[in-house]
C-alpha cells in the first residue's frame, strides 16, 4: 500500500512543487489549507480544483478564523501586543493554527508524514517543526524545499516537464493575507534603509474625508462597532476593517528578530489589528490599577515573543493566558476615535468601571476623600528611604574626606 | 533677625501669592526659576523684574538645560521611555531638575525655609516634598497653597488688597513648556472622553508638504540633524523641534496613574521627543541582540514609571541608568524619516553595527552560516521540552479516562 | 444612643488600654479576635473573659484558619514565597485576615467606628488603615496608641486607676503565632548584628534522631503527610508542624523593608511552612517547565512584597493568583525528605507529570529522541546572533585601529 | 603539511582517545588544559606527561582561576545566583571559561580545527560548540565521541589496541572540581528520587564542634575572612573553603533544565560558594533599597540562567553586569556567621551603609523622622486607587443586583 502524507498546502508554486515530488516519491497526497481569514470562498475553490487536478487524494479546507481569534487572538487584544512596539505578529500567530490544524489532520488520517512547504531561511520552518515534532510526535516530517535547496527555475523546469498548467510569474511583492493583518515583503524590506512604495500595499487608500468611530469592549473583547453588533468578535475585526481600510491606517515596516537568530524587516498593514490595540489598552488605562498595567505589559512582552518563536505549546502561554483573561474583567466600555488618512486618535472613553470617576475627585482638583495634610505625610514616608540612604551617604562621604 | 525662604517662582498666581504671603510672615524671600527650556530670556527678564517689584530679597534664575538633559533625559532616550506607550514625562522630569535646583539654592543660603506653589491635587506636591525632605533635610517646607486651600478668587483679592498690579485673567488652557515636550491641560482634560481642540495646541500645524529628516546617534545620543552637527545633544533637540512642530507632530492625550492614587489626563505636544524616541528605537531595534532590547524595555518601563513618581534620587536609578548606558555603546548611525502634517514615518536605518548585515544572509534567502538540517536540529531541540511536556499529558490522560 | 465602635482585640496591654479608653469616651465597644490558627480554645475562652471583664457591650472570635489559607496561604505555597529569599510572611499575612474580618464586622454592627491598637513605628498601622479605609470607606479609624503616644507605665498607671487586674509583667520577647509561623523580636533583633538566644525561641528543640517524612500534593496543595491524609490542607500543616517543630527546623532572622521605608529584622520559626515551600519548590522543579519556573518566580516576589504592604485587595493580585492557580495544574506527586535537629533535606519526588521521565531519555545518556547532529544543529543556531554581533563587532574594531 | 587540532583535554577516557584518533587522522595535536581550580600542581603535571606520552606535538596548561573570578564568579556574587535556588551554577560557569580560554589557543595557534570531548547528551556540547562558533568562526569543530557513539569499551578496546596504558577504571562518581564548586554525579541523581550517600562526597566531613567566621566585602568583593586579608578574592574563597569544606555544609543535588530541554539532576558540594552568596546577600539587605534588592533579583535570576545556557558572549550580559556592579557600590561590610555540621547561621551584620541605623529610628519604636499622623496619611494615599477601585466595583454590583 501507498505510503500517505499530508502536504500544508497554498497552491503557489513551492507546494504544488510538492505535490508532484510526493507524487514521484510514490505518496497518497493529503493535501490541507488552514484558512485564518486570507482567503475568500472563491480563492479557496480555485485551491481545491488546481490540487485535485494535481492529483491530491484529497483536500482539505479548514476554515479557522474563530478557532484562529479564540486560541490566539483573543489574548494578543488582552496583552496588547504588538511586538517591538510595532508589529500586530500579524503572520506568526497564524502560522501556528495552520500548523496545528495540519497535525491534527495528519492524527486523524493516521498518515505516514507531513510535509511544509518552508525554505531553510525563515522562522516558518521552525514554527511548523516544532509544532509537529510535539503534536505527532511519530510521524515523519519531511520539507522538500528546505532539503533541496532548488532554485525557482529549477521547479519551474520540473513543473513544465509534469505538464503543470499554472501562473509561473513572479509577483513583485510577496503578501500574505490573514485575520489580524497583511504583511508584505519585497525588495525594500530585504535592505535595513527603505520604504516600501505606494503601490506594494494591497489596500489602496481611497478615503479623505475624517470619519468618527465607536468601538465597544465586554471583558477585553470587541463586541460592537459603531453600535453594530456582532455574535463573534472576528465579525467585528473583519467590518472594522472595511471601515479603516481604505485610510491606510495601520502601515508599518517591522524590524525584528528572527526565531534563527538574524534580523529582519517585513511590512504590513494592519488597520483593524493597530485601531483595535490602541483603543483596548486606552480602556484600559482608566479601569485597571497601575500594577495591573504593568504586570501585564511584562507578561503580554513575553507573550508576544514566545508566540512569535513558535512556542504556542509551552503551559507558561497558559498560565499567562489567564492572568490577563483575569486583567479583563472590568475592561467594558465605549471607546471614541477619529480616523484619518494613514492615521487616527483616540479621543476618549466611557466605562462604568472607569477609574477616574469624578466621584473621587479630579486630578488637580481638591476633594473630599483626603487633604493636603495626608498627602504631605504620604510624601514623608514615601521618600523616607531614600532619604535615609543619602543622610547616610553623606555621613560616609563626609568621613571620607 | 528675619527668617529666610527660599520660594520657587514662576511668576503666576500663586506663587506671586506666595511673596506677598511670606513678606507678611516676616520672610526674608529668595525666589527661584529654574528653566528646563521653557522660558525665552525676555520672559525670565519679566519675572526677575516682577519678582523684586513684590519685594524679594533677591531672585536667581538657573539655566539648568543641559543639566536636565545630562540627568535625565538622556536616559528617557536611551530607555526609549513613553509612559503607557504614550507620554514622554514631559513634565513629570522637569519638576524633579527644578526642585534639585531649588533645594540646592536653599542649602547653599542657609535658608530657614523652603516653599513652593503646588496644590494638594496633583503630583508636583510629592515631586517637590520628596527631594527636599531628601536633599534638605532639617529646612522647614511650606506649602501656602496646599495649606490654605483659597479659592482663586480670594488670591487675587487679597493680592489686589497688597496693591500688586498684574494680569489676573485666567488662561482658558493651562500650559507647561519644557525642552522635553509641552503639556496642556483644559476642560476636554478633566472628564474620560473629549480631545483638546485645534486652538488649544500652542504650536500651530503651518506645514503641510513632507520633509525627509535624518537623524544621526552616537552611542544613544542625538548629535546632529540633516547633516548639522551640535556641540550638546539639547541643540540638536532644540533644532529638530524647531523643524517638526510645525507639523503638529507627537500630539495626544496621556492618561496615567498619579502618584496619588487617582487616575488623570494631560494633553500634550511633543514633536521632537516623540520622534527622537522612535527613531532611536530604531536603530537599537537593529544594533541590539533580542535580549538587550528586551530587558532594556523592561528595566526602562519602571525607570520612566519610579522618575514620573519622583523617586530619581534612589539609587536603583543609577543602577538602571548603568546597564542602559552600557546598551548605548553600539546604537551609533543614521535614522531616515519623512514628517507630515500630524505624522511621520521611519524609512530605515544606516549603522556600521547593524545585526542585519547582508554578510549574514538576508531574512528570507539561504546563506553559507548554516544549512537547513541545522534549523531542523534546532526546532528539534528547541521544541523537546514541551514535546515532552505534551507526551507526559496525554498518557496521563490516557490512564485517567 | 451611644456611638457604636469595633475594637480589634488580643487581651493585652495595648488593646486592654484602649477599651477603658473608649468606655471613657462614651462609647459602646465591639471587641474582636480574628483566630489565623495562632490561639488555642482555651486561650480564646480567656480572653472573651477578660473582654466582658472589662465591660465590652459584645465580644466575638472568628475561627479564620481555614479562610486564610483560601485567601492567601495557599498562594504563598503555589509561589513559593519567601521574602528576601527568607521569611516565610508569618506575620504580614495574617495580619490582612484580621483586618478583612475586623471591617466586615464593623459593616455588619454599622458601627460608627472601628479601633486598631496598632503603634505608629510598624507594619501593621499601614495594613489596618488601609484595608479598613477600602472596605468600610464612612467609618472612622481610631488608634489611640499611635495617637496618644503612651509610654508602656503610662497605660498600665492608667489601667490599675481604672480598676483593671490583669499581668503587667512585659515579656522578654514579643511573641506572634498563627498558622504560617511565629515571629520572635526581642533586643537582639533591634540591632543588625545578633541572633536570638536558644530561650528565646517558643518552641525547643527535643529531637535528636533523623525522621524520614513525605509529603503529598495535589495540584500545588498539601493533601497528606506521611500517607496520612486531611479533609483540609491547614490541618496538613498543623500536623506537620508538630513533627517538624522539636526539630527546630525554619528558625532564622528575616531581615527587611517595612513599608514605611525602614529597614527591619525580626526572628520566626517556622518548621512546617520552610518544609512545605521548599519541599513544593522541589515538585514544581520536576513537573514545569523552565519559563513556568522563571515567571511564576518573578510574579511571586512582587505578589509576595505587594502581600507584605498590605496591597491584598489590589486586582492585580487576582490576576497573579490565576496565573500561580493555572501553573499548579501538573504539581501533583510526592516529596521525599529527611528531618534532621535544626534542617532538613529534600531527597526526591515522584509525580506522574514528572518531566524527567526515563522515558525520554536520561541526562547525560544518548537517547532516541534526538541525535548529536540536532544539538550541533542547535547551537549553531542558538548561537546565531552573538556570532553575528561579535563579527561585525571584530570589523569595526579592526577599522577603528 | 600535517593539518593542526588543538583539543581540550582533562586525561580521561574521551579525550585520551580524541589524541589517538586524531593522530590517526593524520593531525598536529596540541592539547590544552583550562585549569579553573580544580587541579593541583602536581595533577596537572601527570596530565602534561600523559599527553606528551601520547604523543600531542605541544601541551598548555593555562592558569584562568583569576581570570575565571574577573570574568565570571564576581558577578554570581553580585547576583546572589544560585539557580533554582538552590545551585551555584559551579560547573555551568567554569565550562564557558575553558571554552574562551580553548577558543583563543585556536586563534594564536592559526589551528585548523579545535575539539572537544562531549557527549551528545548533555549541557556542555552547546557550550563548546557556540562559543567555537562565535570566538573562531572559520575553524572547524571536531567533536568524535558525540559523533562516533562509542561504548566505553569499545572506546578502552581501542586504546589498548594503541598500545595506551592508563588506568581504565570507571569511578562510581564522576566528579568535577573547580574554584566555585564540585558537582557530583552517580545513580542516585540518574533518577527523581534519591540523595547521595556519604562516601559519594569528595570531601568528608571531620569537624563537629561549631566556629565563628568573620566574612568581610568591599564593593560586594570578598576581600577578608576572620580578619586575614588576600591580595586576591580567589584566594579568600580558596581559603574559606578550607575552613567550611570539613563541615560538609553546602551538600545539596540540584534539578534544572538543560539546554537542550531536558531535565536533570546533578549533586554538588559547595560550601565557599552557599556562605558567600548567603553573607552576601544578608549584607545587602541592609545597604540596598527595597527597589535594589529586587530589581538586582530579577536581573541575577535571568544573568544565571543565561549563563547556565553558554550565553556569556551576549551583550545583554554586559549590560547587566554593569548594572550589578552600580549596585555594589556600598556593599562594604562584616558579616558575622557560625558554622555546624551541614549547616550554618547568617549571626548579623556590620557596615557603614546600613540603612537600619539607630539614627532613623528602629523598627517598633517611635522615632523623630516622622510621625503617626505622617503614617496615617501615607496609608490613605498609599490605599486611594484600590480603594476607589473597590467603591466602582460595589457600585456596579449594586446596579447588577
Amino acid at each position: 500500500m501507498a505510503k500517505s502524507i499530508v502536504l500544508g498546502f497554498s497552491g503557489g508554486l513551492d507546494t504544488t512543487f510538492c505535490v508532484k515530488h510526493f507524487q514521484d516519491k510514490g505518496y497518497d497526497i493529503h493535501s490541507i489549507i488552514v484558512n485564518t481569514g486570507g482567503f475568500s470562498d472563491e480563492e479557496l475553490k480555485k485551491i481545491e480544483e488546481h490540487a485535485y487536478k494535481l492529483g491530491v487524494k484529497t483536500h482539505t479546507a479548514v476554515n479557522a478564523i474563530e478557532n484562529y481569534y479564540d486560541r490566539i487572538v483573543k489574548y494578543l487584544i488582552f496583552g496588547n501586543v504588538l511586538k517591538n512596539n510595532t508589529y500586530p505578529l500579524s503572520v506568526s500567530a497564524e502560522r501556528l493554527v495552520q500548523a496545528l490544524h495540519m497535525a491534527e489532520h495528519a492524527k486523524k488520517l493516521g498518515a505516514d508524514a507531513v510535509a511544509h512547504g518552508s525554505t531553510g531561511a525563515g522562522n516558518d520552518q521552525v514554527r511548523f517543526d516544532m509544532i509537529l515534532n510535539t503534536v505527532t510526535p511519530g510521524i515523519e516530517i519531511i520539507t522538500p524545499i528546505r532539503d533541496l535547496k532548488l532554485s525557482r527555475e529549477q521547479e519551474i523546469a520540473y513543473l513544465k516537464e509534469k505538464g503543470v498548467d499554472m501562473n509561473f510569474e513572479k509577483a513583485a511583492y510577496s503578501i500574505n493575507k490573514g485575520l489580524w493583518g497583511t504583511s508584505v515583503g519585497g525588495k525594500e524590506t530585504l535592505s535595513s534603509n527603505g520604504f516600501l512604495p505606494d503601490e506594494a500595499w494591497p489596500t489602496q487608500v481611497t478615503k479623505t474625508e475624517p470619519e468618527a468611530l465607536k468601538l465597544s469592549f465586554v471583558k477585553g473583547e470587541l463586541c460592537a462597532v459603531n453600535d453594530q453588533k456582532f455574535d463573534h468578535p472576528t465579525k467585528a475585526i473583519q467590518y472594522l476593517q472595511q471601515i479603516a481600510g481604505p485610510f491606510g491606517i495601520g502601515r508599518d515596516i517591522h524590524v525584528g528578530d528572527t526565531i534563527i537568530g538574524i534580523k529582519g524587516r517585513v511590512g504590513f498593514e494592519a488597520a483593524a489589528p493597530v485601531i483595535i490595540i490602541k483603543a483596548h489598552h486606552s480602556l484600559e488605562k482608566h479601569v485597571l490599577t497601575k500594577w495591573q498595567l504593568s504586570w501585564k505589559d511584562q507578561i503580554a512582552a513575553f507573550y508576544g515573543n514566545w508566540l512569535h518563536e513558535g512556542q504556542i505549546l509551552d503551559p507558561v502561554m497558559r498560565d499567562m493566558e489567564a492572568m490577563m483573561t483575569s486583567a479583563q474583567k472590568h475592561v467594558t466600555g465605549d471607546v471614541f476615535l477619529q480616523l484619518y488618512p494613514y492615521r487616527f486618535q483616540v479621543l476618549g472613553i466611557e466605562s462604568p468601571f472607569d477609574l477616574m470617576s469624578a466621584k473621587f475627585g479630579k486630578y488637580g482638583e481638591m476633594n473630599s476623600g483626603w487633604t493636603g495634610e495626608d498627602v504631605r505625610g504620604f510624601s514623608k514616608i514615601f521618600g523616607n528611604q531614600v532619604a535615609i540612604y543619602e543622610s547616610i551617604k553623606e555621613d560616609q562621604q563626609g568621613k571620607e574626606s
